[in-house]
């Protein structure tokens, strides 16, 4: 079978399945999303594309961004990243900031929250004008120049995210926050808002499954740092569930809370899929289970 | 170059570079290993097997043997282990307490040692004779019926032990142990003293690289059951250092705390790595730089 | 009014109060008490005596005998005991394993259980006979030779005791036990099981009123000592609620999950009430009250 | 001997004691005090004033704030307050946002900042203007329209409050501020930065020794509510050391980072004491020592 015919398959399989999980709606904009919406996206080495469902419908990609700050901010550093941000598992949400405090301000990896506002904070510092710069890398490997922040959502975002704002305090209170605070988080609920669709998405992560570049031969990251951040969405990706979806996917990959998700199989292939419903701990039932049929079918897990 | 060769090459490389890392000197017995002892070896699917250095002298293999325990528990008990023990990353050992408390003395993984005294809980309870009866069967899947638990080392773990009585008492307080507290410590530090060389583990672990299947066709496990272990291993496998690991090596493997290390590659091969010398993080470097040399070497890192 | 138409009057006021409170019932033993039990005692350093109700009938004094476990341990070490136990209220019970991790296995005070397994291994250590030594030690401060353990109480208490278990074995793991750990938690669990009536409770209590002298001279503390007890009383003998009652009643005291509680009034009296009903936070209503109405009619709080 | 006599000999006996202590350097602006000032000054109900050294320079009161805040808030909600915080010691500073967690946003104590928080808080939802109502309440008490907040040390705490910003951000989290965070940590900020010489401070709190009245007559609180105050100050006024305090002085009391000290003897005196340097846990060696020796000469130790 193509992988046309086993996304339109598992996509058949999935799509009517009784899904209880709700929307996200601590931040107010996305729960409006329509929770009916599915779509499924795959972007292979070898030059093919296959969609099915509302695979070229934006939506609020979230913590998926994270993976994208993290690229840029590697790029621009280097080794030098991991002096501010660790490369390990955090164990429940629920320590998070015990962690930070045993740590003295190191967050445990780049995508736990309190991560990603030090990687935020480096961006903040070494572009020159990183909203717009950030911006325009992104588009670069969506290869796509209407891909944008959404600022209602942005703001939506920071009119409720009070928890966020303790987190980069506390981290600054650390001094492993550079910048102002506010400043930091501004860019920080930006990158969260970003809105991109599943074949946007599994265009821009391909450079993951090819060694650090692009298709058309643009080096993003060397071999190695790209292993590395496969290394980590596989052990840190999902929150509290990376070792169920490394299990059931066995892929490494990123979620969202606005429904999406991206894995990507080394030298094969990236693909991304959109459901918003999601279960207790922020992930959709539906993606991971079109994942998790994908790959059975495929046999492509890595274990 | 051939399998043979590259572990030759590898063996070569790290022998000889100056580690500073110490022995596990908290359990007294550990602590007279000779700290140069280092072997290799490698066992393939397709019936191969090469060995350098002190691969055929047996040492305590330690934590290694809780995937061991975690494998018979789980072929007696199925999903229902799941109810028990989690499947995911625990953060820092400064929180295993704290996690304890706040999951109703449910561990987050099997391979911590809350993890693993619940396992040996559930084989105190289903065994005939645990002890006799889990020997066993780690001597069938070594192919090897002298391999055998250590009774000096058992002691001398049991004598010092006192954080381990304070873990399994504080499961027993949430009703997650069924048997007296101290049969299951007695079968816990008898599991951790178990001896083998890297060939008898190689040999015992290549039913993980063969979907659940010893080279002569027993069925130990369903597949699912072993990409479920394999998975484990891979995001839980090496405690504070699984994040680190994951990116140098890229296999799913289990380190212990006598200096040795398995990693397995799925439908290819496992590896077996001895050297005692620790660092900070209970950690071997030399076994490190071989897994890590050994993956780049033969490309086969699954990222 | 006199003591004994103010005891009185308390008595009648709260004695049909509707007491939604229960049993303690995690120890099987104690839960077979009848909850209408109800009786006070007051001494006066004059030498007045005032019981009403079931003064004179024997109960389970629990916590209230890690005072006079501390006294004893006191009177021995001296100064040196504050090197092996705080001096602290100890916030949540919920915190205690982290505060002793945090803490090095210093327990924060000698009235949570952390503190008084610690002050149990002092007298281990220094008393030739420390069961039938401790005793005596009692008897002599409640003039009566019949006070004794109950070993059906001590028995019942360790039979479901896993949590002190893992405490004890947890500070050992630190080197803040000296003895074997079982050892210090079969005294432990002894000390607890000390059974007293109110009447007795308040003579033995007596020289903490009266400078650390018995009514006829025996000088048990120094005046110094006497006064560290009554203001740890005062911070740490209400556990969670330690705020609440200084408030309420104003003076140190310690109260027993049994239902029993002694308040020390310095220069004056000391005060027994009992009553099994046991709130949430392991207090007893009537006996709060009892203290309470107690203080207020008397005009001795201290604040 | 008089109280001027006895403050006379125990100024001169604490004044040369070679005091380690550092200043406060976190806040830059009370780096800046001279470490040599000492000034001591007892206020009794009979109308008795008595002062030595600086006792009529104003220094920075600091958390001494947090008393007179949680007076007027208390005043202002009467028993509502102890619904949106606590009236327990919060153990370790350490563990003061998992407590925080744990407890659903409600701080522990009115002392700790998170409680003074939500004191303000409280403050800004009912004072017309906040600022400037608190200060007329302040002058009141004080007798004198001269006391003033010191804009220079509110900017200069706040250039540096990470941690505070990050503490009211977690309690808004769990909607227990219902202002806007940046208005209430501004007010926050203000009331710590009031100045006021030992002698003000005496006068100010006298009235927590006159069962909730002024000399003059004005009823403040009632007087449960100032024995409430009183137990407050006891049990959780001094941070890590009330139990020590609690021992060695045996008076309800505050303390503040500036080098201040109010204790209050009920029914007889409040002493204020200033001496700038703070020992490892915030607390100056030599206001301890005065009180100390105060309490012991003139026999008032409530223990």
């Amino acid at each position: 079978m193509s992988y046309q015919e086993i996304i339109d398959e598992v996509y058949h399989d999935v799509k009517d399945i009784d899904d209880k999980g709700k929307l996200a709606t601590y931040i107010p904009e996305l729960a409006r999303v329509s929770p009916q919406k599915f779509g499924i996206h795959i972007s292979t080495v070898s030059r093919h594309q296959h969609g099915i469902g509302d695979y070229e419908e934006r939506f609020s990609i979230q913590s998926i961004s994270k993976v994208l700050a993290l690229t840029l901010a590697y790029k621009i550093k280097k080794q030098d990243i991991w002096k501010r941000v660790g490369i390990e598992p955090s164990g429940t949400a629920f320590n998070s900031l015990v962690q930070l405090e045993a740590d003295k301000g190191i967050p445990r990896n780049p995508f736990i929250n309190a991560g990603a506002m030090v990687i935020a904070d480096i961006l903040v510092t070494h572009l020159k004008n990183p909203k717009k710069d950030f911006i325009a890398f992104v588009r670069g490997l969506a290869h796509n120049s209407r891909v944008d922040y959404n600022q209602r959502v942005a703001a939506s975002e920071k009119s409720v995210g009070y928890r966020n704002v303790a987190l980069c305090n506390f981290i600054k209170s650390f001094d492993n926050i550079d910048n102002n605070p506010a400043t930091v988080l501004d860019f920080y609920f930006d990158l969260c808002s970003i809105e991109m669709s599943c074949q946007e998405l599994s265009e821009a992560f391909l450079f993951l499954a090819h060694d650090g570049r692009t298709l058309n031969g643009t080096q993003i990251l060397t071999n190695a740092q790209t292993k590395r951040i496969n290394a980590l969405m596989q052990t840190c990706g999902f929150y509290d569930e990376s070792g169920e979806f490394a299990f059931k996917v066995g892929l490494p990959g990123k979620s969202g809370v606005g429904g999406g998700i991206i894995a990507v199989h080394p030298d094969k292939y990236t693909i991304a899929v959109w459901s918003p419903r999601l279960n207790a701990k922020d992930n959709s039932y539906k993606r991971v289970r079109v994942l998790e049929k994908f790959t059975v079918k495929t046999e492509t897990s890595i274990f």
